[in-house]
């Protein structure tokens, strides 16, 4: 047994509450005395106790000369809840394993401070690569002040994603199905353009076997055109947003308001500004969007730069069609020189159906 | 060792000549006695030996009590070379182990009876299904009379062929590029639309560091607008047909053929019926076609189901835009319940790019 085995164990860990604790990170912590796991702890949900008091409680008095392994720097400051940092001073820790400092800027960094100069051993960068990668929406969040966007499309192996006559129903299998309602599961929020809501009247819900989180449905709805009777604002599966522009009508938004959604409104269009969108939408500590379509916000999007997440679902046919659904309309990008540079993560076959999973670098 | 090992040996020899046979099949033959390999053989070129002589001349005189593997069943009849269940006999072969039937009418189980009635022992059907897949577009002709159509794509994550400003250049790696020149080599034909003559003259031509077979050029242009100073018209490098419709200028087509083209001419737009334009290449002897566009020729191909394998090439990019070029126009299937099933073969990565294989299930 080494760091790294224990620092793996505390992923696994913080990963177990995936979709559960936006805005905040994922952390998970263990913490071992003379070669025994003494206590093991997660981060479960925003508000609630973080990784290394779950894991410090457990432990109890064998926490006095043991190591801690977190995989995020114990936090240094009064939030929610105190701070992490004593907390592992006062348990009597002597050796504190950190997989990567905390880019948030009331931490980053003082926290591991804080430990040291109470004569804790401290070591940074244990498997950094994989706690960032796990919690990249956190920390291009934190970076940027934008959600990290995930965009989802399921098509043919010609990227259609529906017939020229409009047929869209099962073009992936039920396996593709499960894993994109995963990917709802793990973002906080999810968009959709005003054209779907109207056509398809979708619920936007995650809908798992063993149930999930369903992310907040934000509607670009420059006009406010979403229908009164839409079934997301009947449902009570999780908050709607509405993004209008300068021009929607006012009583529109007093009867959608009072149907249960939440209008924001921008002095520009939404549809073209998205940026704005994601901004406004950062500011109210969403960290990970979802983007489902349809295929003229997906552009926008794209238009943007704002994607940092390509998600894929390739159905084995073909459906060819002019008219057919395009995965992504918009503006677009004109020069290739321009276009953001990705990489594809993983391909998998779920099913029938080829998963691809592509990111954009992180700078 | 067992029969499998000697066939599987047999089926490489037979891949060592793709892209070199056609109209013929792949070809693989392994002479064994007494536990020790004494002939290995390829059928190499159409009008050439066929692995058996090759095998066989190897062995010589330790043909005599010997058995011989073979992936496809041996002729029976006199075609450009005299018949191989004859000089398999001739030889003193004992026993005789065929990988599968040859559905040709002329041989159909003929070569194996014919060895059987010679007292030899023959074992039929020793890894059939992989030599039905190496041989698929063999036994696909055989069976309809058609060439084995594989489509060929280069796209983003969004499926885009190009930009909205018609960029398009280097969208996939070099690594994708070579792949695809390898198709090229192992097709007996290429097809390209009119427009992307036109736009891009392209040379369509087989370019492998090690050199390559280049397919025969076939252009879909109904009015005959292939410019007389087209690239294609100027190489020396294969063939060039040109499919024109019944109003096709007399003129045009009086000077293409000057220029080298051969001109066919349907009695209706070969654009829209592309089957009666495969069913005329198959006359041609014609087993196999690499489609690589453009967009509309691709759509054709899929609204008239006329495509057995798709090849995509996806690169880590999202390019957005409605205008910009997707993988396949066309009219395009209108129902889902209408498009042919096909199955995902394989996915890997070339380079930074994922390549999909799918084909459709033979019937």
């Amino acid at each position: 047994m080494n760091d790294e085995t224990y620092m793996r164990q505390a992923l696994d860990l913080a990963a177990s509450a995936e979709g559960q604790t936006a805005p905040n990170p994922l952390v998970g912590a263990v913490v071992v005395k003379d070669g025994a796991v003494v206590g093991v702890g997660a981060h479960l949900a925003h508000g609630e106790a973080h990784a290394e008091v779950h894991a410090l409680n457990m432990a109890g008095d064998k926490a006095a000369g043991a190591t801690i392994y977190v995989t995020l720097e114990p936090c240094s400051h009064h939030g929610k809840t105190p701070p992490c940092a004593d907390k592992v001073i006062e348990a009597g820790i002597s050796r504190c394993v950190v997989a990567v400092q905390d880019p948030f800027s009331q931490v980053a960094g003082n926290g591991i401070q804080k430990l040291r100069d109470a004569g804790i051993e401290v070591t940074v960068g244990c498997l950094e690569g994989e706690a960032r990668e796990r919690n990249r929406a956190f920390f291009h969040y934190v970076r940027t002040g934008l959600p990290y966007i995930t965009v989802k499309s399921a098509a043919s192996l010609d990227g259609k994603t529906s017939t020229h006559t409009g047929e869209s129903q099962w073009i992936t299998s039920e396996a593709a199905r499960t894993d994109g309602h995963r990917l709802r599961h793990t973002h906080q929020a999810i968009a959709a353009g005003i054209d779907t809501v109207i056509h398809d009247d979708p619920s936007l819900t995650t809908r798992l076997p063993a149930g999930g989180n369903s992310p907040i449905r934000v509607i670009v709805d420059t006009m406010l055109r979403t229908p009164l009777e839409a079934k997301m604002l009947h449902d009570d599966q999780a908050p709607v947003w509405i993004i209008a522009g300068p021009e929607a009508p006012q009583d529109k938004a007093a009867s959608l308001q009072e149907a249960g959604a939440r209008i924001f409104r921008l002095n520009e269009s939404p549809a073209s500004n998205l940026r704005k969108v994601m901004e406004l939408l950062g500011e109210e500590k969403i960290t990970s969007v979802l983007v489902e379509g349809g295929a003229t916000l997906i552009g926008s999007f794209v238009t943007e730069q704002l994607v940092n997440e390509w998600v894929s679902y390739i159905a084995p046919m073909v459906i060819g069609g002019r008219e057919a659904t395009p995965q992504s309309k918009g503006k677009g990008m004109p020069a290739l020189a321009d276009v953001p540079a990705m990489e594809i993560q993983e391909t998998t076959m779920l099913g029938p159906d080829v998963k691809i999973t592509a990111r954009k670098r992180e700078e």
